[in-house]
């Protein structure tokens, strides 16, 4: 298994694979020079032709058997009968785009985020600075930024009613130690002092307790209304560009095979879930980005995670698509966390994809 | 009980009672050249110095004695342990914000949403025009928009152990039947062509569909962790103007009664519940503007929650505040259901807050 790079792109382009070392410098020298050039353009105004949201998917269900309850909403309020007897909206999605005045993505980005998650996730950091949906809308992407099926704005159904299965909480814990924000395991403590924070990790550890309040319930049971509601978001808004994180790793892929014609390039941040393996051919005119971050080796879940991404994409090129995979260590961008949109250098890994982007005629 | 509005104290301050006919006659012409002045700035950008998002407020909270699960997040991912024993975040609340570049109103603007729904209530309606958000932030109001507790963005947290009783789900009736949309108990149908509506309703029917898709599940036992997350809001980001909606009501006045120094102005639409009765002197130089809808009177339930509403700004008046109300029909904005931000007629009745706002001298 090997690791296909855009660099070995830029290698192979100039016929050389000896020039790699010249390759990783260029890349490196254009994603710092962006990220320099971005961190300038936020003293600028954001100016939108647009902005809104809406609801998209979703289908009713009926609940029939229960005995009607009388609701007081508010103390001192006036009591309202609730039957809960009758017609349920479920599975329905959130989203909220931003246009900007000068559009100069060449399709509209849409931005998935991964699991126990919301939208928030591409919003400001935790630490305060600005997420990748300021940093792509500032370059003149249409964003469309989102919550999946059961989270955030998107609200969630009644159990084991309609969803089945039972919800999955985090403690503040958890993502510490799975997310290669800790070294692992036990890494955590309620001591700020006494956490073992990966050594060079670029999670804004100061402010894990803000990243911890984004953190929503999921269930692990949802997964196909959560496809079929992307589906309807694709429908809505795409010819498009998606990018992916983690679980979304699933609906990205997923999706896109259900909407090939629809969907003209994947960003795939850290896969945790995939496509059908069996659907492959699908993507094969889906030109698509793999990205990974720091600390993969030495962690108990990645080096299998990755592994079976990358064996993935090797299907996929096998059926003749074209996936590029970028090892963010390897191009010299060390220390990200699975948490990379939100790490202190989020602007400079922003700038890779930005360049990828623009590499497959997508910006102009 | 005698309603004051606005109109009142224009007639007064021309010192006749009598000329309140030309003051209706004033107010309406304002709202509506400010409502065709802010459909044509529609066309406009949108310019913003800034935009983000932030969580606030919350606690921590230990759960202990249950046994550690295996949890597979993804289909064919790798199964991780997850120990729901632990340390919890919970009961903080969601923020997005938008900065103008050209900033009018005199201080930020909160916009805090009524029971069962998020922030999506003052974004794009359910018909697709422009909600209260881009309103006031297109006249130059710094715009918070937020999802309380439990609700959209905030997350919720594990019940009985944490939240106690359980959540309360709508039926795609429930608000249609509530809200002075349809006309009371039994006018909705599955059948749209079988609706019930109220005659002359605002409300955008033909996209009630989409309108259900916003709401969410709530408690009805998480009201003192609201306020306590909304005050950590107002310690952030006030001196403030808060408008609030509905089961926000209790919020927006209990908020203001605990900060009064901070809160410069409360705009109460529809409120379904109140602030502490025993602390209206707190509210006596916070200048508030209440704003019911048409049908109340036909209504089996509006009549005494306007009702509570009027003896509380009663209540504020005898300690020396001041409140105005406006009931929309009897200055001629007519069919405004109870989510007047979503009616068809939405920018006009904006435009009689913002005209409340400017008389306060919170507009320059």
């Amino acid at each position: 298994m090997k690791t296909i790079s855009t660099l070995d792109h830029l290698a192979r382009n100039t016929g050389n694979r000896s020039r790699r070392p010249l390759a990783i410098a260029l890349l490196l020298t254009i994603a710092t020079a962006l990220a320099t050039a971005v961190a300038a353009a936020q003293e600028k105004p954001i100016t939108l032709k647009e902005m809104g949201s809406f609801h998209v998917g979703g289908r009713l269900v009926e609940i029939s058997g229960k005995p009607i309850k009388e609701v007081t909403f508010s103390p001192g309020g006036v009591p309202a009968k609730v039957d809960p007897n009758g017609t349920y909206q479920v599975e329905q999605m959130y989203v909220q785009y931003f246009i900007p005045q000068k559009r100069r993505g060449a399709l509209p980005l849409l931005l998935w985020h991964g699991g126990g998650l919301t939208g928030v996730t591409y919003e400001t950091t935790p630490d305060g600075r600005e997420g990748w949906l300021n940093y792509f809308l500032r370059l003149g992407w249409s964003t469309y930024n989102s919550d999946a099926v059961e989270r955030g704005r998107a609200g969630w159904a009644q159990y084991p009613d309609i969803f089945k299965g039972d919800p999955v909480f985090l403690t503040v814990a958890n993502p510490f130690e799975r997310f290669r924000i800790g070294a692992g395991e036990g890494s955590y403590s309620s001591d700020p002092a006494k956490r073992k924070v990966l050594p060079g990790d670029q999670f804004p550890v100061e402010a894990y307790g803000n990243f911890v309040k984004q953190t929503v319930p999921r269930w692990t049971t949802t997964d196909d209304a959560t496809i079929a509601a992307y589906i309807a978001e694709v429908d809505r808004v795409c010819p498009c560009v998606i990018l992916f994180h983690s679980q979304a790793g699933q609906f990205g892929f997923k999706v896109a095979q259900a909407r090939p014609e629809r969907v003209k390039a994947l960003i795939a941040v850290e896969p945790a879930g995939l496509g059908d393996p069996a659907k492959v051919a699908a993507l094969k005119d889906v030109p698509t980005l793999m990205v990974f971050g720091d600390f993969i080796e030495q962690d108990s879940r990645w080096p299998k995670i990755r592994q079976n991404a990358l064996e993935f994409a090797d299907k996929i090129k096998a059926a003749g698509g074209h996936v590029d995979v970028i090892n963010l260590p390897k191009i010299g961008i060390k220390g990200n966390s699975h948490m990379m949109m939100m790490d202190k250098n989020n602007l400079e890994v922003a700038a890779v994809i930005q360049k990828w982007l623009a590499g497959n005629g997508l910006y102009h």
